[in-house]
Order: structure tokens, then sequence, then C-alpha cells
């Protein structure tokens, strides 16, 4: 009989996506799965049999509070796609193999638009087999970029770090009497997102980015250096939020107009620029010859548990519930997102959509949220995306540390 | 009559330098002194005569606790030392010019060893002319790397934040099931107080770094690269907390072998490198052939006022109000630095030491502390820094993101 849910995540991590394997782990025990076991580093550790049994791990109550504040993948991650079956059905004769082995009745999987197509393919393939089995997604990605739900669980924090740490780079940026230049370089290579949120900074007691570039518009050069020149006559103190992928008119990346320079590294290998921010501050520098710096928000956008937005960890332990639920109900081949029921009081809800809706496909800043010369956002931005970064769980501090919980600790 | 005090806060900001201002603040009131002036980006701009009542600004304790959690400057910085009175002594007559007409009984200046410097010059000249105002140093600065104090305010504080995200890089490095090395870049152009700070990631649940390095000792290439080989033949994530000072042998700065290969930025003109994790990062993929990504901690380590270490925050106030009480007392051409009275419990006093054996010399980490081979920390520095990033002041949140208290706002 199948008794048991398997449950993985992929793709990269994010300060909530172990809220949600929290979220699936009491629903699925509260729902009567006999055991939950966990995929370590997703479909890939899987088709090795890599599998660890949750109940042992997680079935005390402080682990789930230490989960819901541990940062990155607990069962580890991978970012590997199935072949179709029609080309290659080995992986999936190995993974049908092993769900009966284990009386699997539900495979939920964690992650992004690579991720669903996972499951978009385990649940065809279960239907030409009149399998039993019910395969369920659960959205994940800082990205935002997922169709088939308001927002994606994950986001809320990101944006909640990047507009708090802009906020104190912001004020750090004031603190001489001189002229400058501040440009922060935010994650998001296709969609603009993450940048956008720089905007969620401003308040009563901060002006917040002085212009916002999305991958959304092409980057106009002289358009931007006229604006900085303004603000610069206007301001001492210029703040530019720029997402990584900021990509010019023939629709290459400013990065790699640093890359393709032939740059070698001290030990004559070709350089790795990472290099939005800094192609920015060096423009900026040379043609209007101010004092810039360029700060890389970094990987921290993607793993800062520490300031996580509670919204977001509810909303992602809720979806990894609901998720459960739809697979008990005999869904398969689902995602559970995130519908927006009202703004004010932000409310929202549960809901399917076909994962083939979601896999493969990507939602992007809508046009009018991105104010017409490009270089900022309407109010519209705001009023969707303030209510995703408010309120805080506090971490569980040991020795003047946040403690997290791990598989292999 | 000389009834005012003034105060004013110089050199690169920290997370807690206004926790001393509020202390400074509310103890100067205590005391009696009627209006608590503050100088405008420190030294230089009370040369300009900028200057601020700050009974208008902070007499609400909301503004107080507000000031306490807000990053950077409150009043402003600069970066300017005095010359010898001997040699110019037109900006001594500028400046007790205005302390006379501003009825200014004590001056108190919080800042690192360039401010004691100034401290010393003004205290020095008031002698000479039988000036009865009082120059108080408050100590600050990340750096840690002051003399006549048990460790600085500002120090605990960007401890706590490179400890823990370092804790969270940690979490993130080991999500995908690949050997990889990770190089964090830690600030600290002399002493490696910060760097070592890295080592306080380690918990039950944490390994910490695998390695640190400190400018303390000379980079030795060939020890660091077996050391690394080892590590990563060991375990899959190896972890690399490396001081932005780190010199090789002949003195250079790692950084520097990056930047002195003549690169060219995008336009032609000379590449701005910031480099030693880059440089780290580079030679272990190019001679041990792995994956490696190197990440900056940036300026996020001197003003992520969202992780402050509690602990230092209080120091840093009462350093701040016990300054004002020397200065009442009669005291001149002091810094007020910590005792510690004892480790465990750990328990601190307040003390003065004349600025003249503060001033231009740096504080390093004892050779003791650091092991053998150089590449890491023995449990000495433990026991010295594990108190100092002890507990927390939860940011008062608005909208979702701390708020901040702003002299121009």
């Amino acid at each position: 009989m199948a008794t048991n849910l398997l449950v993985g995540q992929s793709g990269g991590p994010t300060a909530v996506i172990n809220a949600s394997l929290a979220g699936v782990f009491e629903s699925a025990r509260a729902f009567g799965y006999e055991h939950v076991y966990g995929m370590q580093y997703g479909i890939e550790g899987l088709l090795e049999g890599r599998l660890v049994d949750l109940n042992d791990r997680l079935g005390d109550k402080m682990a789930i509070e230490l989960l819901k504040r541990t940062p990155s993948s607990y069962l580890g991650s991978c970012r590997c796609k199935l072949p179709e079956f029609a080309v290659n059905e080995k992986p999936y004769k190995t993974l049908f193999d092993l769900f009966e082995r284990h009386s699997i009745g539900a495979v939920l999987y964690i992650g992004g638009n690579d991720s669903m197509d996972t499951i978009a393919k385990l649940a065809a393939y279960g239907e030409t087999k009149n399998s039993p089995i019910r395969f369920i997604g659960v959205p994940k990605t800082i990205d935002n970029d997922l169709m088939g739900t308001d927002h994606t669980p994950g986001y809320g924090s990101a944006a909640k770090y990047i507009a708090t740490i802009l906020k104190e780079v912001i004020c750090d940026s004031s603190v001489y009497d001189l002229r400058s230049v501040t440009v922060a370089e935010i994650m998001g290579r296709h969609t603009g997102w993450l940048a956008a949120a720089a905007s969620l900074s401003k308040g009563s007691d901060c002006a917040g980015p002085d212009i916002i570039l999305l991958p959304e518009r092409p980057f106009e050069e002289e358009t931007f250096l006229k604006r900085v020149a303004d603000l610069t006559a206007e301001h001492r103190s210029v703040i530019i939020a720029a997402s990584e992928g900021v990509k010019n008119r023939d629709g290459v990346f400013l990065c790699d107009l640093v890359s393709t320079a032939g740059q070698l590294d001290a030990f004559g290998h070709k350089a790795i620029l990472s290099g939005t921010s800094r192609y920015l501050a060096d423009l900026i520098r040379v043609r209007l010859g101010c004092k810039t710096r360029a700060i890389e928000f970094s990987t921290l956008q993607r793993c800062a548990s520490h300031l996580a937005s509670r919204t977001d960890i509810t909303e992602a332990y809720q979806v990894g519930g609901a998720a459960v639920e739809a697979a008990f109900n005999g869904q398969t081949g689902q995602m559970c997102g995130i519908v927006r029921l009202s703004d004010l009081p932000y409310r929202t809800a549960t809901a399917l959509t076909p994962v083939a809706q979601v896999a493969n496909r990507e939602k992007k800043v809508p046009d009018e949220w991105i104010t017409p010369d490009g270089l900022h956002l309407t109010p519209e931005f705001e009023r969707y995306a303030r209510p995703l970064i408010q309120a805080e769980l506090t971490p569980i501090y040991i020795n003047g540390v946040p403690q997290h919980i791990h598989l292999d600790v």
C-alpha cells in the first residue's frame, strides 16, 4: 500500500525553502502518511538511491523551528532536468521502481520552473503507466519569475534583505561631505523583480535608490548618464540599484562588456569579472568624473535567513502543506501557488495550476510598473511588493549567532 | 560660563557609533550641560562653523532608541588630521574662538586613532592657553586596533555580522553535491581582528571556516595550497576567510598582485579590481583545478545595524556616558576605554587612558592566538571575542524595514 510521501528540493536555495519542507513534513504526518522520505540532492541524488527518512530527523518541534530558520536546502539540491521519457525511459524506470519499493503515494518537489518541468514529466510518465502516485510542485525561487502564483516563496525574504541592506548602505554612503555615486548590484539574470525590491528601502527616513535598472528595459547609456549627472548636481550621495541582468540595445549583458575585453587574471588565465555594478561605476567615473563605488549584494540575497520575512516563511510553509493536501485529495501534475485575495488588508489563499503551464516559462515585471524612462518603478510595484516583506521571525541565537539544523551534523 | 558640551564623530562609520552619541547626549544632559552641540562632518565641518544643537533633535526617548539602531555617523564624519599647532596655529584659533562663542566646556570626539590624535592636539593646545575646556576621546572602530581599551565599540557588531553571514554562506556553499572552495574576503587592511571573527561561526551546527588568513602572518603560498588540497580531499565544501590585508613575504598585498597586472577596465582605464578573495580563488582554481567562488563581505561589515551586538551597543553607550563624566570631573586629553574584569561571567568597566598613548598606534592580533601554521586561530581568540557578539537589539521595523533617524530628514 502506498502510504509514504517523498519530498525533494531543487534549484538555487532560498531563505525559506526549508519552511516549505517543514510545511510538507508536518502536513504529511497530519494527513496520515506514515513515513516522509527526503531525496538528498534532489532528483539527481534520488537516481542514485539517496533517500533519508525524515521521521527520524524532524520529529520534534524544535527541529521544525530550526528548519524554518535555516537557509539553503536542508536536503541538498541539484540542477538536473529529466530527459523526455520517449527518448530515454531508463531514469523513469529507476525512479518508479524506487517509489514502489518505498511505498510512495505522493512525490512533492520544491523548486523553480526547471523543477516544475520534472514534476510535469513524472506526472505524464505516471499517467502512461496508470500509476496511482501523485506528483505536486511547490514553488520556490528568490527570482519571483514563476507563472501560476501571485509571487514565489523566497522572493519576499530576498526583497526584505535587499531593501534593508540597501537602506543601511544608503546611511553609509552619506557619511562624508563628498559627492559620490554608489552602484549596488542585485541578483536577477532575466527578470528585475529583485532589483525592483530596492525601491522598498524608501520610507519616511530614506529616499531610496535614485535609479533602478531592470533587465526588462534595454540600457540607454546617454539617458542614464544624463539622469546621473542631474542627480549628482541635486544631491551629494546618488544611489543606483542595478540588476545583474541589465543588457544594452544589442541584448549584450553589461557585465559581458567587462569580461569580453580579454582580461587575464593574475595567473594569465581569462579573468572572471562579475561586473554590472563595476561596469556602471566605471562608466560614471570615466564619463562624469565622480567618485563611485560598486557593491555586489552577493549570495546573501538567497541565504540571509537572519533577515527573512515572516510573511514569506508563513506562505512557504502554507504552500508546502496545501501541496500535501492536494496530493492526498488525488491531484497530480499541479503546482500549489499563492493567489492574492486583497492588497489591504493583505490576504492570500493557495491554489493549484497545472505544472505544464508553469514549467519553462518566465514572469517578468509588468511594463506598466516601470516608469516611462525605464529608470524607476511606479507605485503599483510597491502596492504589490510591500506586503511580502512584512514582519520577522526572530532567529534562535546560540553563542551570539543564529542556530541552524543540518542533515549531516 | 562654559555650560555646553560639543560632540563629533570621525573616521569610518560603525553600526554602534550612534549608540555612543546617544550615551554622550543623555549623560551630558544628566550632568547638567545645558546644550549638547554636534559637529557636522567632524572637525572638518566644525572648522567651517557647521554645528547643530542636539537638544532640538534628540530630546525625546524615541529619537534615542532610533539613534541606537541607526548605522553610520548621525552627525556625518571626516578623515581630517589637524596640523601641529607649532607649525600652523590658525585652525586652533578658529576652533577655540568657536568653543568660546558657544560656551563649550567639554569637547568629545568619537573615533579611531586619528581622532585620538585630534583630541591629543586640542588638549595640548588648550593646555598652552590655560583653557578650562576638557577634551575626551570616545573609542570607535570596527577594526579593533586601538590601544588603551580591551576592545573597541563597533568591533563586536562587525564580528557578529561576519560570523552570522559566514554561517549562512556556509549553508549556501554545501547545497549541491559538488566539491568547491569558497573564499570570503573580510575587511581589515592592517590587522586581522575582523577576519578572525569568522571563526565565531563555528558551533554545534557549523564547522566554521577551514582556513583563516590574517595580515599578521605573511602568506605562504605552498603551505596554503597544500592545506587546501588536503581539505578538498577531506570534505566537499571548503571555506576560507581571508583578510583583505593579507600580504606575501615581500610585504605586497595579495590584492595588489591582481591590480598590478596592468588590467584595463571596459573604458581603457586602469581597472579597479578589489581582489584578495579573487586572487586566492583564482590561485586555487588554476593550481588545484577546483571550482571556486569569491565573496566580498563589503561595506555591510561596518553598517549592518540590523544585526548589531547588544553587548556592543551597551558598551558603546557606556563609554560615551563615562567620557562625559570624565570631562565633568575635570579630566582632559584622555580616552575612555573598556577594561575587562572577567571572561566568565563577562564583565567590564570603563577606564581612562591618556590619548597620547593611543593616537597613531595599532593593536594587532597577538601572535600566540594564531596557530603555528598561520592558518587558523587558537581557542584564546574565542575566549576573548565570543562575549562581544552576545545578544541582540531588535530593530524597530516600519513597513518591513528597520527605521533609522537622520539629521537631514
